[in-house]
């Protein structure tokens, strides 16, 4: 249903009427004399300089050093920088003297501050008070909004909370003195309080997480119930704001579940925003209609668009899930205008308050109230501070209740903010663009909403292409119940013998076992090893399975990936829960190998299809040359335990895929998983004989490596071990026929770079998830920052507090973030480093665990020196480096000077230091602004080089080859004079 | 000048009036009942089946086994081919009874020789006399045409002669018997006589080869001398026929030499066939005309179209040169129209004769001749036997004299003959076609011909795509010049000293000399070479370079190596030159060996320029990621002496384009070579210390491969050393910092198959070819042939005379195909080769050389066993081993039965056994009916696996990737809830 045409013509009508109303105003950003007027002009016109306008805004409010705010503005604008900011002569030439750079960086200073004002009411609750008495003297009520860095840490959760608190007492206290203006003071529901605030329930907890309810719910709400106790006692009111579409349900949940405790029940200023732009939200408005009804006391409804388009649909795109928003700005308008008449027919239960700057859409909540016959009262319009003030205005001089959300906070942490308003008014599917910018007449700017026929939506990608396996949305309940399910399944099942893998005769070796690492009495799975002795046959019956695998179409080779990453999807959760019992990996870390393992198998298949057809090169007449590709032979695969679904999976795949037979031995620390690999591969097709799994230990290993018949061996682990490989492999024996090739992965030391330019917010969040995921035991994990001088202090402060934060504990349980480490062995060369540690460097943080099983907590040396052995080892436990450096440069050097180059990252908003950190850093794989951990097979194909890696990077388009040999086949198509290619 | 337009009144008439005399006849190949109908109109409809059907006709020949031609018409044409043939059953059916198959075969192979007595008058000249006698009664002369294999020896070039004399006896005998015909014996000049022989030059000898023109002579006029002096006695005609583009000059210039000297001055019926379709055409006659002229005897001059136009477009283009015929058939017509008056105005010279089938330009001469008052004597027209007899009788009832070009001899060697035929017949351009298949209107038939206005003209390929230096077109008078000139300078050269090749300070190592090896006492020569002691300083400077070198954008650097490409293309003979003294190659062989050099440069220049553009990786929102190269670092360039410029031009450009520092030691063989290639890559501006050149010998390779700062080692020499290389390197040393990669291209123990389905014209030359050029000192050398048992005698026969005609001798003389080997050490190990090959195998023939230098003549062993030492060692030197397989997966068995993969070949016409051979035939290079060495940069990327090498494919795509390390740069584009990539 959406708004019938016979309220067209009253639509038109009362829009008429408010552009009256507001003819001769014009918005602060368009109108004013300012600065900003012809920068944000320039921006319209150009996505360009629009793009490298916001990110300098961004970054400027972290920078010191008005020196480095004129070089940033060089970075981003070159030399008409000078002119945009109405300097008198060239940045080049004022940066020249020191007096001259630092003038000119609190000029550019000065008008960047003076644009946020337009939309920020103050630096602090306090300096915004007398702002918002004049907004109520001239008839506008208004929400505070308090701004704030992204809480990253418990402590952090509560500074918000008391500055809540805070706020309320002073608005309370500056509302008091306020005229009295009933149209503020009263809806058709009765007295409205004068004081509101917006609350930002991610900044109420650092664990707030889906994956989590009661967990986030337990966080939340105890820095909720005071805020509400104050809210009650001052009566005033509290809306939860809308976030991100992963954590709308949440917020709903705790919404209700928090406003039915009996101290909450009967509070009655209590509101809830709803994003139009939501596919779920009328659904979501009846069900909190529904709530409403039992609870018995009403609340607010704050209808808004959403704001959060942009971000939210990249990032569901990006995670490979359905968008769960509106593809198009009018699919959003004709949502929010059929939401309109639901919301006024239960005005008995809730005070609908509607948040938009659409002429059309003002217009078409009035033309509803009219037909309806509603008071004016009974609806509130909500508006943004320093947004579309001629509709304000409008409004309330048609005598409607207006209030304006109202942020308050200093200008650093407000710039997200700031940018997400700019964003919004220079948006070309804006209103105010439209009217303000564009000029549109009345009649086109007040018609229904409309999607153009022609409008793209982005479709699912082509089916031939490879599309990563997306990560479980644990947001969703029936997932969560999936993975709770199918860890009690596991978990029932512990104790379970392994048999097959492919052997067709008992294995000779003693018995293996694997213990949970959280509870090293429960033996998870066990079962027979190879010895040395049984490989002879093993490989003679593999050599005689060879011709046949190797004759078959490379597309059936293929299908049989495919078929097997249908069988692990299909058992994913499942497989995860194994991963859980045996490696001790959290829920999201054991989700995401298998899907890494499920994409391994796809791609693998798709890289097979495309170089099973010849390549032409060269395209002379007379000559036919074509390039193909058959396999080497036989490939032993010698695979870790810290993946063991995914890192297996791609070797024994590619191996397999390409025509080899394969010997393949799991870590010893995770055989369980290995012949659960082996098996579905199998099952998929395999020849039993192409695929062994051969469990056992590093004596399995190093006979695999130096047998005559094994010409390929592809290896995962440490440093040390794949240099002996390398080693054995290179010397030549008797019998053997080719010379082996040995791909190696092995270990790195990480660093990620914290530049002075970073998002903080983002830099602690990412090094946190880098080091102290899966317990620091990733190859690619983090073990160094390497933090700029100017922002060390406060770096090294939030991150304590972050590490303070983290939940440590069992990885069944959804809450955890980090759990532990594989086994005792590794925890005692853990601890040893932790003891390194204590004497090169100085404890910052070190979190315990009291709980029997294999726990090192996340910890933090500061003070490391470049030389230290702990800025130099690989540690393989969540124990982290923190250096400091005097420049960018100065933290690339560091960087750079260790054996290994595997990950690297850097946190940087300058594009001059993101480009140098392009040139220079010298990892295999660099990630810039994000966690260096997570690498997506064919997205972010990884491997490093010095002591970090040989061969090409798994999951990209270099490494099938490896398992290859390359025939260049080159035919004379000249025959009795005549050229025969067909 | 075109003919005129007033010319076309009479062209029409006369062509009506010829139309009107051809009536109601047919040319036999379009309207006989015989099978060919059927199979013809099938081909001219179908491209694939005329491809198929024509190379059916062409492999049928060859075969013995009834059987097997069933076998192999069901290869080429599934079950289609029993209606084709038709049988009344299935070839299935048939083949699955011995008798059947053979009853088959028997029918089919009629049918296709019933086909091939179209156009060849008999078996044997004996066989062809009758046939020639009833041409000469119904008033048609002839020209005979002897058909014979390619003459690959001077047996079979002396059996030729031979063939040709008893030809013209037993012509002369029994044209004394044929009646008097005015019309055939008397031209405007005076009596011409009823004998006519065409002769094949190339045929006469085995040496025909453009570049030694004096030595061709020497070869063929010998040959031809009788032949003349026998001409002479009966008063019999010889015409020479013209070939190849490649020979035109040289079959020009022996007529007129020979023709030319006291004895034959005055003999009065020689002739020469010219083409219209050469652009020089016309130049050519006037050239003639002018010699006849001094010669002040008449000749004969056949104006034909051409009959190679196919194979030389391919072939010239395929070589890179610009081709010399016209591009469009119409445009050949133009220029044969034009060449007709030019003819007739010199009649007082020359007997002109008219090759041709069509109707308009039959009408144009006649309508020529017409308007200049020729008498009907003064020209001859000649068409091919069995081709377009209706305008055959048409000429003849017009009273005018035709010849019929007629060609006798087996069956066997007419079949290239009877496909060119065939395929004439069948061309969408043939005017056989037009006329009778597509019956177009006498009006369009008859209209001048007009090259259509949208005719693709093929272009020259786009600049920016890689092309292959061309060889050199030693066929040109001027490029044979400037190479003997080069020689000269060189050798008065020689004996000089190199200094530079990178090394700033004196190296101090003890003074290397290169010697000739044809002429042992000439020092070619001489200068420092390195110690050991010299390493550190020299790596310390190099690393020092390293950064600039690194960090110079890299189209800079591939701008350097097409500096140096441009800089050895300017002085291409003088490095030829160069390589003919200090390591012995023939000409080509040496020319060939700087072009590959110049591929090398551009192509990498090519792929760095490629490799420089990040390449986008994932497509999803929210992220960008870029895969990137950068150098790995110290590389150490260990090369060999075989292709002393070419394989480490690949090697050292490769390093540095990709932004290493480069240490390279040339093989101690050919220092100079070496440094002259380092001068000319720093000469074009690599910064000297990233490029040293370290002449030396095993110690300096060693000490290189052990370095710990050398960390990529680029290697191309013997299975020994490059093994020893992999395992030195595979072990960590003190200081290292990296896995040392190794690129090593090592030995081969190269197999050509040759199947019964063989061509063996080819497959002798191409084994003669592969296994002796460079005196088998090609890694890609031939040094088995496994030949199927079927063609095994004559296969070996015929390779025996083979041996025995090549030119072996110095390599700077032209006419040399096969030089010295390297040294005396080389010569000493491969005549213990040939000391076991008498004790393993049966001599076949071996080459003595009576010269001071270090030759080996080549070697042919027959009875070689699959587990001889000759069957599975390297050799190095022009030394065959030749054995027998029972069926040709009995050959690819052998074939791979070593520990070697490079290269590999198979000649075999039979699709199925190209098919196994494209499955089956192990190794790095398989080569399908074409030698086995000289793989091209960019077409035929190099390198094999087993213990022929580890690593990418010199000259290919993956190459430059191996001397890099990759990087992925994964950004994170969301910033403040936007996505920002641009």
């Amino acid at each position: 249903m959406t708004t019938p045409s016979s309220l067209e013509p009253a639509i038109v009508r009362i829009g008429e009427r408010l552009a009256q109303l507001s003819a001769g105003l014009s918005p602060s950003l368009f109108d004013s004399h300012w600065w900003s007027h012809s920068a944000i002009n320039l921006a319209m016109k150009d996505a360009s300089f629009k793009t490298r306008l916001f990110h300098f805004i961004d970054v400027l409010s972290v920078i010191q050093d008005d020196e480095r705010v004129v070089s940033l503005a060089e970075e981003y604008f070159g030399r008409s920088g000078s002119e945009l900011f109405g300097l008198q002569w060239g940045l080049k030439a004022v940066a020249s003297t020191g007096i001259g750079a630092r003038l000119a960086g609190k000029s550019i200073r000065k008008q960047i501050e003076h644009m946020a004002r337009t939309f920020i009411a103050g630096a602090s609750i306090e300096e915004a008070v007398p702002v918002l008495s004049q907004l109520w003297k001239d008839g506008r009520a208004s929400s505070v909004d308090l701004l704030g860095e992204a809480t990253i840490s418990e402590l952090e959760a509560d500074l918000y909370r008391d500055q809540c608190l805070n706020a309320l007492d002073e608005l309370g206290q500056a509302a008091n003195t306020w005229p009295s203006t009933s149209l503020l003071e009263r809806d058709h529901l009765g007295p409205i309080p004068r004081v509101q605030l917006s609350l930002k329930i991610s900044a109420l907890s650092s664990r707030l997480d889906p994956i989590d309810p009661d967990g986030s719910y337990a966080s939340v709400a105890a820095r909720l119930r005071p805020l509400i106790d104050r809210a009650q006692s001052l009566a005033a009111g509290l809306i939860f704001d809308m976030e991100q579409a992963e954590t709308k349900n949440l917020i709903l949940e705790i919404f209700k579940r928090l406003l039915a405790e009996p101290a909450y029940r009967s509070y009655p200023y209590a509101g809830l925003a709803l994003q139009a732009y939501h596919r779920e939200t009328e659904q979501d408005v009846e069900d909190v209609l529904a709530w409403v009804r039992t609870r018995g006391v009403p609340i607010t409804i704050r209808l808004v668009k959403g704001a959060y388009w942009d971000s939210d649909t990249v990032r569901y795109r990006q995670a490979g899930w359905p968008v769960p928003l509106f593809d198009h700005k009018a699919d959003t308008d004709i949502n929010y205008e059929r939401l309109i008449p639901l919301l006024f027919r239960h005005a008995d239960l809730i005070r609908p308050a509607f948040g938009t700057h659409n002429l059309r859409t003002l217009a078409a909540i009035e033309a509803h109230a009219e037909s309806l016959g509603l008071a004016p009262e009974s609806r509130e319009y909500q508006m943004i501070f320093g947004m579309a003030e001629p509709f304000q205005q409008a409004m309330v001089k048609l005598g409607r209740r207006v209030r304006l959300y109202t942020p308050a906070g200093r200008l650093l942490p407000g710039m997200a903010y700031l940018v997400r308003r700019l964003l919004e008014n220079t948006s070309n599917e804006s209103f105010l663009q439209k009217e303000y910018v564009e000029s549109q007449p009345l009649a086109r700017l007040l018609a229904p909403p409309a999607v153009p026929a022609n409008v793209h939506r982005p479709s699912v990608s082509a089916p031939q292409m490879f599309s990563n396996e997306p990560h479980s949305d644990f947001s969703q309940a029936k997932v969560r119940e999936a993975m709770q399910a199918a860890i009690a399944s596991v978990r029932s099942h512990l104790g379970r013998r392994w048999e097959a893998g492919g052997a067709d005769r008992a294995l000779t070796g003693p018995v293996l076992e694997s213990r949970n690492p959280s509870q090293p009495d429960e033996i998870v799975v066990h079962g027979p090893s190879a010895s040395v002795s049984d490989l002879d046959t093993v490989i003679e019956r593999a050599l005689k399975q060879w011709s046949a695998w190797r004759q078959k179409a490379p597309e059936d080779r293929s299908e049989i990936l495919r078929k097997a990453a249908s069988e692990m999807s299909r058992r994913r959760y499942e497989l995860a829960a194994w991963e859980i019992f045996e490696v001790g990996k959290p829920w999201r870390d054991a989700d995401a190998d298998v899907a890494e393992a499920i994409d391994f198998l796809r791609y693998y298949a798709g890289e097979m299809d495309r170089l099973a057809q010849p390549a032409r090169v060269g395209t002379r007449p007379g000559e036919l040359n074509q390039l193909t590709y058959g396999p080497r032979g036989m490939t032993a695969v010698i695979a870790p335990w810290n993946f063991p679904l995914a890192i297996p999976t791609g070797m024994v795949s590619a191996a397999l895929v390409t025509g080899n037979p394969v010997l393949f031995k799991p870590s010893e620390r995770s055989s369980g998983l290995g012949v659960l690999l082996t098996d579905m591969l199998i099952g998929a097709g395999v020849p039993a004989g192409c695929l062994t799994c051969l469990p056992g230990g590093p004596e399995i290993g190093q006979a695999l490596v130096t047998h005559p018949d094994v010409v390929t061996i592809a290896f995962t682990g440490s440093k040390a071990a794949g240099l002996r490989i390398l080693s054995e492999a290179s010397r030549v024996r008797p019998g053997q026929h080719m010379v082996k090739r040995v791909i190696a992965e092995m270990g790195g030391k990480n660093a990620i770079i914290v530049d002075e330019t970073a998002d903080l917010d983002e830099a602690i969040a990412g090094v946190m998830a880098s080091f102290s995921g899966y317990a620091g035991q990733k190859c690619s994990a983090c073990s160094r920052v390497i933090v700029h001088r100017a922002v060390y202090d406060s770096f090294v402060a939030r991150l304590r507090e972050a590490v303070l934060s983290v939940e440590v504990g069992d990885p069944s349980q959804p809450s955890t973030r980090v759990g532990p480490v594989i086994d005792t062995r590794a925890q005692a060369s853990i601890q040893r480093y932790i003891a390194l540690g204590l004497e090169e460097g100085r404890l910052l943080v070190q979190r315990t665990v009291d709980q029997n099983g294999y726990f090192i907590g996340p910890t933090v040396f500061v003070d490391i020196q470049p030389h230290h052995r702990l800025a130099q080892e690989e540690i393989f436990g969540p124990v982290l480096a923190v250096m400091k450096a005097d420049s960018f440069v100065d933290a690339i050097r560091v960087a750079n000077g260790t054996d290994y180059a595997l990950t690297g990252g850097v946190y940087a908003r300058s594009p001059s230091s993101l480009a140098t950190a392009r040139e220079e850093f010298d990892v295999g794989n660099l990630y810039l602004n994000r966690p260096i951990t997570g690498a997506l097979v064919s997205r972010q194909p990884f491997g490093g080089h010095r002591f970090s890696g040989m061969g090409a990077k798994a999951g990209g388009e270099d490494y099938l080859p490896q398992f290859m040999i390359a025939r260049v086949i080159s035919e004379n198509t000249l025959r009795r004079g005549f050229e025969s290619t067909q």
